[in-house]
């Protein structure tokens, strides 16, 4: 690659590190808004996939999904029919802030050359932890973060005759990955270090799902640090070893998490916040930076609660962050404000959602609040189906602003945090909730929804806490 | 009854008039708040029952509830035992305003007296339309407001030979008969006079809800009159009688919606808005009267997305309204801040919903506006049980603020107008709504909720709109 003679007609390059949602919603809404003409769009993908939801890579894994192409959103044929030169297997190495340019790596060939860029979007991702852990690269252990990682996980579930699967981390990835094991006939082991699974809940609501992971015939192993993945004479992994004890493990899962890939921008003197990801204004464009954009996993967001950044890395951000990227490098003009934490999942038939602040949230922000904690049914008490939920609502201190939601239970949990999630978004109290006209008919809802409920009882500890 | 000791030991006295949602509500919070010593409570119901959830009807009558006390949420002999002095069967025949008293009858003695008040609740419900029709009051002619008319449904219907039932109106409580009576077994089929059925929604909307329950096997005669309920040589109903055409009929259902009760308060002179309904103030106060609260179906509400007085009967408000009142007639504060017109229902595995503004509303608001329709999916395309749903946007001209949204799908439609619910209360505007962090995992959501496509899309048409 050479310079082109893109600029000297006028036409201006747009680069983008990065195939993945973030990335290519940038190309292609940028695409939308301007022309090949206008706009030559240049996207680096050092993988085989674009556009993919490595959100579905579980349910792929549980045979829920029949198969890896079903998980992929938009092809890289695709991408280019659309007027976007895609070049996969092509890493990135280096980013020439001062000269406007990307160096760029042929994975296959390892031929090297320099892509000057009008325009930047880097949109780099995550990259899994990988505790420096003996055995940790041991054929049989396995991350799930990538399509490839799906391939490399379903091959080995294909040729292990034992049906025995540990799965170190209980958060997201971690309780998902335990179901579609569970799917695939494996019993299933979770050691997690926390006192409780699921910790981005209270240890209160963490509880809950521990319960009924249990009750789903889930070995659950808390408090427990992983000190080795012990291999056997073939050199597979044959257990994962705790301080304490030995869990035999047929196949190892590492579900513990991510941290954002900035290695280059980090080189490039890019800023970085405190949780290691790239820092961006509200257009998504890097801070000092009139003609750098980034977005998805490899950002910080702003928490709208606390004011403060965060690292959440979770697709429907990705999306969010590209399409506003691509309008704003199109020529047009839009916002990412911010985020309040909003997560949902399920373990087998049980749903996990929260928004807003933890109680050590809370108190790491500084803030004093009171905690409310209700069981109500999904819907009517007398209707079918209805099943049990346990929300716990946070509300300020004295003001009764609501802090955060978490939910856990079964068919029609999960979804109700969104009620939380905009109220928390327009800053409402526990008490003006109280009032929020929802949806109710006895098939969707008890008269009072669960999430009025909890705001009730919300309203009442903040007034008890009086002044 | 006379004038009883209770005001001259300083005892006051509370009488509720009506024992369902809210007068019963405001009843038990009234208790909980003020013990006997202080607050004496007398409550006058006409009917047999109290505290019952009608909208349960048409799922106890379709049979998926199994009897109809599963519906009572607290028995007279409940209230009683908390301290409410409960009269059934006793039905309130006047209201002397100015001397603080009202007048009841027992209505199996006929006797009469007159019981003085300190506060005064009124929650005298709805009335059924009842059209004047010839044959409207022949048997096997149904309403389904009470459980009364639930029981005499019943056994109509365990009497009844035939299989042909006709369900006169395409409302809420229409289309929930008209899935009772498939349950049962009943060849349905469904009069209604306007052109789509739930005319809560959209005509275009409306449309999809004629097309799912024509494909469930339900004839829908829309546009259609009934002018009278021909009635056989046994005097019981026949059929349903149109300018056109006539539906044989073994069972009809009345479906055709309600009107304030408000005869008493109109006598009493207490005031009421364009809809029939009491008018009050925030605090669920009859405008003017310091001791007359009022609250349910009897009573307008306010519109807080176009600042006028609304009838909207439904057991969610009325409970909350009970809740206010009882608190402030206890000593405390709380006020019922109004409705955003939120409202869901299913028919068999259909889900409807909307909040907020039709197009008519908003054209009779005076206000100008935008309308986004998008078709997407309950959960992420490629997981199992992805339904399809479409959801409509009303956003404001210029302003882009959201007006209100319908929701036409599956499993996991219906609820999700609660988003918007939320938004609408605190006066989001389209664009703002794109940006929401709403609960995303491929069991749960697409990447962009629905109701986020339609934001953008709402958000697209404000912008080409212009100025």
């Amino acid at each position: 690659m050479s310079m082109s003679g893109a600029r000297e007609s006028g036409r201006r390059r747009l680069v983008v590190i990065g195939g993945d949602a973030a990335g290519m919603s940038a190309a292609s809404q940028a695409r939308r808004l301007k022309d090949p003409g206008e706009l030559e769009i240049v996207a680096f993908e050092r993988g085989h996939f674009t556009s993919y939801s490595a959100c579905g890579i579980p349910y792929w894994v549980g045979g829920e999904v029949s198969g890896r192409d079903r998980l992929i959103a938009r092809t890289p044929e695709e991408h280019r029919a659309r007027g976007i030169d895609l070049r996969l297997r092509t890493e990135v190495t280096g980013i020439d802030v001062a000269g406007g340019r990307v160096r760029a790596r042929d994975v296959d060939s390892g031929d090297e050359s320099w892509t000057p860029y009008d325009q930047l979007v880097i949109a780099t991702g995550a990259r899994p932890l990988r505790p420096d852990l003996p055995g940790v690269d041991a054929p049989g252990v396995h991350g799930v973060q990538t399509l490839d990682d799906g391939e490399a996980l379903l091959a080995t579930l294909a040729r292990t005759r034992g049906r025995r699967a540990v799965v170190v981390g209980a958060g997201y990835i971690g309780v998902e990955m335990a179901e579609a094991l569970i799917r695939r006939g494996y019993e299933v082991t979770v050691v997690n270090r926390a006192e409780e699974p699921m910790s981005t809940l209270d240890p209160d609501m963490g509880r809950l799902v521990r319960e009924a992971m249990e009750g789903m015939g889930i070995t659950m192993v808390n408090g427990a640090e992983v000190t080795a993945l012990p291999t056997g004479d073939d050199g597979r992994v044959r257990a994962v070893a705790t301080r304490d004890a030995e869990f035999p493990a047929d196949v190892v899962v590492l579900g513990i998490g991510v941290r954002p890939q900035t290695s280059l921008a980090a080189a490039a003197g890019l800023p970085l916040g405190g949780h290691g990801g790239l820092l961006t204004d509200r257009a998504m464009r890097v801070r000092g930076h009139e003609n750098i954009w980034a977005g998805g996993d490899c950002v910080e967001v702003l928490d709208l609660v606390t004011g403060q950044e965060r690292h959440i890395p979770l697709g429907t951000h990705a999306n969010k962050h590209g399409q506003v990227i691509g309008t704003n490098v199109g020529g047009g003009y839009a916002t990412f404000p911010g985020v309040v934490g909003t997560a949902v999942s399920k373990v087998c038939d049980l749903e996990i959602a929260r928004t807003g602040l933890r109680e050590k949230d809370a108190r790491r922000a500084g803030l004093r609040f009171v905690t409310a904690t209700i069981e109500s049914t999904s819907r009517a008490g007398y209707y079918p189906g209805a099943s049990p939920m346990t929300v716990k609502m946070l509300a300020e201190h004295r003001t009764g602003r609501l802090l955060g939601v978490q939910i856990v239970g079964r068919e029609g949990a999960g979804k109700r945090v969104d009620i939380a999630a905009v109220a928390l978004t327009a800053g409402m109290t526990a008490e003006q909730m109280t009032a929020l006209d929802l949806g109710y008919a006895p098939p969707f809802s008890p008269v009072w929804d669960p999430v009025l409920v909890a705001a009730r009882k919300a309203t009442a500890k903040v007034r008890e806490a009086g002044a």
